[in-house]
């Protein structure tokens, strides 16, 4: 009987859990969890802010309960702290703090990222009690919501306009707070283009967001009238103040446990590992945000995903009992709500493309959601990305309203990268129409026959 | 300077007539068109019925006008009689009965379909002015309409419970009308397999369309309250009486055109083209509902869908002017909204797949359309078919609440089915994810792990 251990409750850590219990039953799994949420959906943090998703224990995607009852053994509260590769031993300090040690025959670790400071100023001293968050985990979670029940913060300052940012930005203004969001790009989800990013901005801006951009915002005080942001925009420095500030720039690979172990660095400074979730080190396996990301079109770099967590997680906890998968790559792709909108993006831009050796271009579409006769159609936008020597689909971003089946129409296009169709190809594709759904050439065909067209023009002139 | 003369103002022909003027503006091209409207979209007839479409002359994809802006001449109202092949002239009988002749270089011919009559004794002298009504052309909705504007009447019976007599339950209905719809087989939408029909069977009894099924109607007549049709259920006589007597029970093939001109039939005896839309005939491309149908998992079939139509009819105008495209062929991907649900296939489904030489089986599996701890998920129910030799994805069916992005989640499937994926690969497709729209497995990954699940589970018996 193995004795498979695990550290981390999050995405990749229960994945790996839940897969070595469902491929052998006999594995005896024990998943070391540093807090007391094993399994919680950190992605759906924004929507318990808005009131949506209430109470937080919702946010369990299982509850402990759930997951022994599969037969793994959950020890919460409890930090890893060491991996004695040799000894095949994890050290632990437990919730009272006693030093532990705990063998296993295979050890997964899924320990994910950390928020990132961004080099901010003042962001080490300050905390919750000062009206100055970060957003990662449950203990944030409650730190915020105890700072909006107990002292009724009337403004706020989102650093960042990320996912996690724009949602928050949603969130804290449908409880009532006047946001101001800086970001340090020239737009807002700086992952898509601009010209769609803008799309976003203005959605942001209908609904009462102050969103400023192109500032950079380097420290962070605690002044009289609340806690003061300041950075500079264009060279002018910038200065706001508010109740609350949340700081959402990004994260970081946690990766002090296996560092510590011997693995390598890669992408990112996340820990290399192979398809196959291999640290090097023996019998030690890693998945989630903590490990490089293998990507389909640009080979290894860092771009944390739950999804992935989830894949990478769930291969980990194949290989581990025995197991010969391996994890066929991202390529990127992301979905995001912003009140009434829905942006995605899947594969590359321009910008990620050309470093990569690709020669990309893009072209810009608009297409119905369905057809207008119909009632409630409306345009989305699209930016399809193809390379000009072989016509490959390299990616496509997609911004639309609620309701226009953005989210699934980006997974079309998800699913012809994976498959390494070409632009063109996606026309053959027999995708589904009925009036009130779609058109005879879906909005996505419409958006890529727009590059096609654009490619035979050009090659005109 | 080509002259290429297309016969058919519908999704072939049109799509032919536009793909030429786009690729080579001296094309001179003439449409032919049979009655007085070019380019209707007869997928939205049922959304007049419902008023949700109005006036009628928004059902139009293009006016004649826009038509005639891209540089095609359209000849309305004007019934094509006879190819004369070697001579390269298409003999026309105009709107005042006068005979002409076309010369044409290519000709493309997109008669498209008719509707059947599935030897139902009456219906060949029975019409629109005893209130029986088939629907397949503008003309038959102008009279229908006017059976409903003039004679107001309170109820109706539908024959056939396909995608057209679906979505006209349902529209009868809001115009509030009794409906009884008969269906021959055990269950409606026989496109799907009865597990998920019954899905859609509740749907409409819950509205209150009183569903009849395993009932074969064999004849109507105009009896003194109105139309009675007749048939038999198990072996016993089932007679039933409405103001107004709809049969929508699918259609042939319009061959006559071609088949006078010497091209070969073929599956379903439609008019038998190549990939190219080659009829074998010099000069003469075909393209549409009345030609057969290149499937990529059956070969050649007969599956008249628009969205085929417009992808052939495309192709046959770029080949008419000199082009080399093949049709990449159907995977029969369809989608109804039948009320607030909505039901998509693609691909086989078991009944489908053995005849044709596959060993598939199929899952059954229920995943959320997102996360439940958001408000409004809805579980979506599947069934997925895989073979079991080698594990490649034939086909899905899925049945959600209308919202629940059934409509592009089928398409997911559909472009897997195209790259020729595994079921198990479609767990390696990088979807989108966010907690309002979807899941870290999205639900078409949910349903293709539980294949996968049962296969492992047969497998260890």
């Amino acid at each position: 009987m193995t004795h498979l251990v695990i550290v981390g409750g999050s995405d990749a850590g229960i994945s790996a859990a839940l897969r070595a219990r469902e491929l052998d039953p006999t594995t005896d799994v024990t998943v070391v969890v540093a807090d007391s949420y094993p399994n919680f959906s950190i992605c759906g943090i924004p929507y318990f802010f808005t009131g949506e998703v209430s109470p937080w224990q919702s946010l369990a995607h299982r509850t402990a309960a759930d997951l022994e009852a599969t037969g793994m053994r959950l020890r919460l509260d409890t930090f890893a702290t060491g991996i004695d590769v040799a000894g095949r031993r994890l050290a632990v300090r437990t919730r009272d703090g006693a030093v532990e040690h705990i063998a296993y025959d295979e050890l997964m670790v899924g320990t994910g990222a950390l928020p990132s400071h961004a080099g901010i100023a003042g962001l080490d001293t300050l905390g919750p009690d000062d009206g100055v968050h970060v957003l990662h985990s449950m203990g944030d979670t409650f730190a915020i919501d105890a700072q909006l029940a107990e002292r009724a913060p009337r403004s706020a300052i989102i650093v960042g306009a990320g996912y996690v940012g724009l949602e928050m930005a949603e969130a804290l203004t449908v409880r009532g707070l006047r946001v101001t969001q800086f970001q340090r790009g020239p737009q807002v989800l700086s992952t898509l283009d601009p010209e769609l990013g803008v799309l976003v901005h203005d959605e942001l801006v209908g609904h009462g967001v102050d969103v400023v951009t192109d500032t950079t915002i380097s420290a962070i005080a605690k002044t009289p009238s609340g806690v003061t942001v300041s950075g500079t925009q264009a060279g002018e420095p910038v200065e706001a103040t508010a109740d609350l500030v949340l700081v959402v720039v990004g994260v970081h690979p946690n990766t002090s446990l296996l560092e510590s172990a011997g693995a390598t660095l890669g992408a990112g400074r996340a820990v290399l590992v192979d398809e196959h979730m291999r640290t090097g080190l023996p019998h030690v396996w890693a998945a989630g945000d903590g490990v490089v990301t293998h990507h389909r079109l640009l080979g290894l770099t860092y771009l944390p995903l739950g999804t992935t967590s989830h894949k990478q997680g769930r291969i980990a906890g194949e290989n581990a009992i025995g197991g010969h998968r391996a994890f066929a790559g991202s390529v990127g792709t992301q979905v995001v709500k912003v009140f009434d909108l829905v942006a995605a993006r899947t594969g590359l831009r321009e910008r990620d493309a050309t470093p990569a050796g690709y020669q990309p271009v893009t072209t810009a579409a608009a297409a119905d959601d369905h057809k207008r006769y119909y009632p409630g159609a409306h345009a989305i936008s699209f930016r399809v990305t193809g390379d000009t020597r072989d016509d490959r689909l390299l990616g496509a971003q997609l911004v639309g309203r609620r309701g226009t089946e953005v989210a699934k129409r980006v997974d079309t296009y998800a699913t012809a990268i994976y498959a390494g169709l070409t632009v063109d190809q996606v026309s053959e594709l027999d995708l589904s129409y009925t009036p009130p759904l779609g058109s005879p050439w879906d909005a996505v065909q419409i958006a890529t026959q727009a590059w096609s067209a654009a490619q035979t023009a050009a090659a005109m002139i």
